[in-house]
C-alpha cells in the first residue's frame, strides 16, 4: 500500500527538531507535517513499525507537540478561560487533557496542560498555532501574563518495555510516576519534566526536552541504554493509534465540532468551568446531547487505501456522517476506522456503507475501539 | 539535486483543495504543507518549471492562502488593530501587503488583506493560522465581528501570458485591473474577486474561487482557453521567488522580527496608524532602526543543496546573520539567496562566509535582489 507517493519538499519553514539527526540516520521513511515542524510517519514500514510498537520499545521524536508557556499572576485564569474542563482541583504534577473552545464551542486543539506550578503552565499542543488564539484572549482581555513557545520538544518513550528503559536512564523512581502525573529528572544536569503520557496504548513516557542543545545526548543515551531491550526510533502509528481510538485534530475532528461531539463530554465541566469562553454555547450542547457523535467503524474487505479525506457514511442512499481515518489491522484483521455519525445511526451494530476511493463498502459501527 | 528525498505521508489532515484533481492529474511530483493545506512544489522539475514560467502562463493551485474573513460593524477597526500599516485611504477593491504584529511587534503573518466593503474584508494569509490571532483578538475586545475561513481559494495565473488567458475567459476588461486592486467577474454564474497579484515577478492574477465545486470546471476552463499558449499546472517557485526577493513567512521571517528587519517599514505607518497592536513597541524600532534587515546574498560556487534550516552567515570568524532561503539561479549563474544579516556588514558589496551543509563558502551582500 503506497502511503505516500509524492515527495515532501524541505525548507526552512517546515522545522528541523532536536532529533532530526537521530531520525536520519535511523533510516526515517515518511514525513508529515505538524504545528510547521516535522513529524515522522514511517520508519521500516507502518505495519513492522506497529509489530514493534507493540512488542518493545520506541524512541519517538514528537518535538512537533509544540509547548505554549503561561506565566504570571492571571497564567492559571486564562488557562481556565480557554477550556471547558474545571481546572481547580488540578494540582502542579498533574497533566490534564484538555478540549480548547472557541466562543461557539468550536474545538481549536485537544492539547495536553501541564501544571508546572500555580503561576507556570504548558498547554502541550496538537496541530494548530494555539499559540495565536492564547495570545490574543491574553491581549483583549489585559491578562498579567506571558505567552510564547519555550524551547521545549518532547520526546516520547512507548510500548511494553519503556518503563525499563526510562528507569535504567533516569532511575527506578520514574516507575512510580502514575498515569498523567509528572516528575522532574536530571539529564546532564539539567531538570527534565518527564511524564508518564503519549500518544499510544501500550504504555510510555514523555520527555519534555528543554534546551535544543541535550536533544541528541539524551537520544543517543535511550539507544546506548536500550540495544538489548530492542528499542528503535518509532513514531505515532497510524494503525495503533485507530485501534486504540486515539483522536486526530485535524483529521477526526476540526473548529466545525463541539467536545460533546467527538465524545470528549467527560472533559467537559460546563457547570463549574467559570470563565471558560465558549461556556454558554456548550451548555446548550451538554443539555440537549450532539447530533453527531465520534464512532468506531469497521470497514468491510482488503486493506482500505490511505484515507487522505472525509469518506461519506451512507444508509440506505442518506449520508450520515463521514470516515475520517482509516486502516487496515493485522491484529484485527478488519478496516479499523474512526468516523462521525449521526444519532440516527450510531449504535453499536448499525450497519452503514463507506464509499471509498475505491467503491462503496459494508461497514458497521462498534461500540468500543479495539485496544 | 534532490530537493525531496523522503515522502509526505497523506491524511485528511493535509487538507486537499478544490483543484487537487487537476494538479495530480498534471503530474505534481512535491508537494509542501502550508495552512494545513497541500501545496505543490514542484510538476516537471523546479528548474524546468522556473524557466516555462518566466515565458509562458501558468495555473497555480494557492488554495493554502486561506482566507480570513471579517464582516460586520467592527471589522474595519479590527483591521486597523491587527496592522501598523495606516488603512484609512484604503478604498474598497484595493489590496493591500499588511504586515501583521502582536504586542511586541513580532510578525505574526504578512498576508494580503483585501477590502471587499467598509464592513466586510478578506485577509489572504501567510503559512500560521492567524484566525486564531484575529478570533482571540475579537473576543477579547468583544468587536462586533464575525471572523471565520470561508470556502474561497486562489487560483493564480502567473507568467508573461497571463492576461491574454485572463482575457479569453473572463474578458478583454481584465486588461484594465490595475497592480493590488481587483474587479469582480463572472463565472458559471458566480461572482468572483480578481485581482492582480501574486506571489511571483512575472505578472498575473489570482482568482478568489468561492465555492469548491466551481474549482475544476475553472481549472479545466483555463487549460481549454490557453492550450496554444502553452499553459501549465506550476506553482511558486523557489528560484523565482528567490531571485525577486519575495520572502516567505516561516522561511525567511518568524515571529522573532520585526517587519523593519523584514525590509517591510515602508508597510508600517506607526504614526498614524491608531489602534495598532504593537504599535508602542515598533514607535521604538521605527525611530531607532533595526539592527539586522532582510538582504540579498549571492553565494560562491557550485549549485547550493536545498536550504532546510539556518545557515549562519560570519565575518572574520563573528556571526553576523544567517541565510535561509537560497538555490542555484540558471538565469543568473549563481547562487542566489535572502538572508538577515546585521548592520554592520548589510552594505552592499560587503564579503562574508556561509556555513552550507557541505562546508564554508563565500558569499556576498547585494544592494537589490535580481529580478
Amino acid at each position: 500500500m503506497a502511503l505516500f507517493q509524492p515527495g515532501i519538499s524541505l525548507s526552512r519553514r517546515l522545522r528541523r527538531t532536536p532529533f532530526s539527526e537521530g531520525v536520519e540516520a535511523a533510516g526515517v521513511k515518511g514525513y508529515t507535517v505538524y504545528n510547521h515542524m516535522l513529524l515522522p510517519t514511517v520508519f521500516e514500514s507502518v505495519e513492522a513499525d506497529y509489530h514493534h510498537l507493540k512488542r518493545h520499545v520506541q524512541v519517538w521524536d514528537v518535538a512537533c507537540e509544540r509547548q505554549v508557556e503561561l506565566r504570571g499572576p492571571d497564567a492559571g485564569r486564562l488557562m481556565q478561560m480557554l477550556t471547558p474542563r474545571d481546572l481547580r482541583c488540578m494540582m502542579a504534577g498533574q497533566c490534564y487533557y484538555v478540549p480548547i473552545v472557541d466562543e461557539t464551542g468550536g474545538m481549536l486543539n485537544d492539547p495536553v496542560a501541564v501544571k508546572l506550578a500555580e503561576d507556570r503552565w504548558w498547554i502541550s499542543i496538537a496541530d494548530s498555532d494555539l499559540l495565536y488564539w492564547v495570545k490574543g484572549i491574553a491581549n483583549g482581555w489585559r491578562l498579567d501574563v506571558l505567552v510564547d513557545e519555550p524551547d521545549v520538544s518532547p520526546l516520547a518513550i512507548q510500548g511494553p518495555k519503556a518503563e525499563d528503559l526510562m528507569a535504567r536512564v533516569f532511575g527506578e523512581t520514574v516507575r512510580a510516576i502514575r498515569f498523567f502525573r509528572f516528575g522532574v529528572y536530571q539529564f546532564e544536569g539539567r531538570d527534565l519534566v518527564v511524564a508518564r503520557s503519549g500518544y499510544s496504548k501500550q504504555g510510555g513516557f514523555e520527555i519534555y526536552v528543554e534546551g535544543s542543545d541535550i536533544g541528541m545526548p539524551l537520544w543517543h543515551r535511550l539507544f546506548e541504554a536500550g540495544a538489548d531491550l530492542e528499542v528503535r526510533a518509532g513514531c505515532p502509528n497510524l494503525i495503533e493509534r485507530i485501534e486504540s481510538g486515539l483522536l486526530s485534530y485535524g483529521n477526526d475532528m476540526t473548529d466545525d465540532n463541539t467536545p460533546h461531539e467527538c465524545g470528549l463530554g467527560r472533559f467537559c465541566n460546563t457547570h463549574t468551568a467559570i470563565g471558560c469562553i465558549g461556556r454558554d454555547a456548550l451548555l446548550r450542547v451538554a443539555k440537549e446531547g450532539p447530533v453527531q457523535q465520534i464512532r468506531p467503524i469497521a470497514i468491510a474487505g482488503d486493506a482500505v487505501p490511505p484515507c487522505d479525506r472525509f469518506w461519506p457514511l451512507y444508509a440506505n442512499g442518506r449520508r450520515v456522517g463521514r470516515v475520517s481515518s482509516a486502516t487496515w489491522s493485522p491484529d484485527h484483521t478488519t478496516n479499523v476506522a474512526i468516523g462521525m455519525v449521526k444519532m440516527t445511526h450510531w449504535d453499536a451494530g448499525t450497519q452503514v456503507e463507506v464509499e471509498t476511493p475505491d467503491g462503496m463498502r459494508p461497514a458497521t459501527v462498534h461500540e468500543n475501539f479495539w485496544n
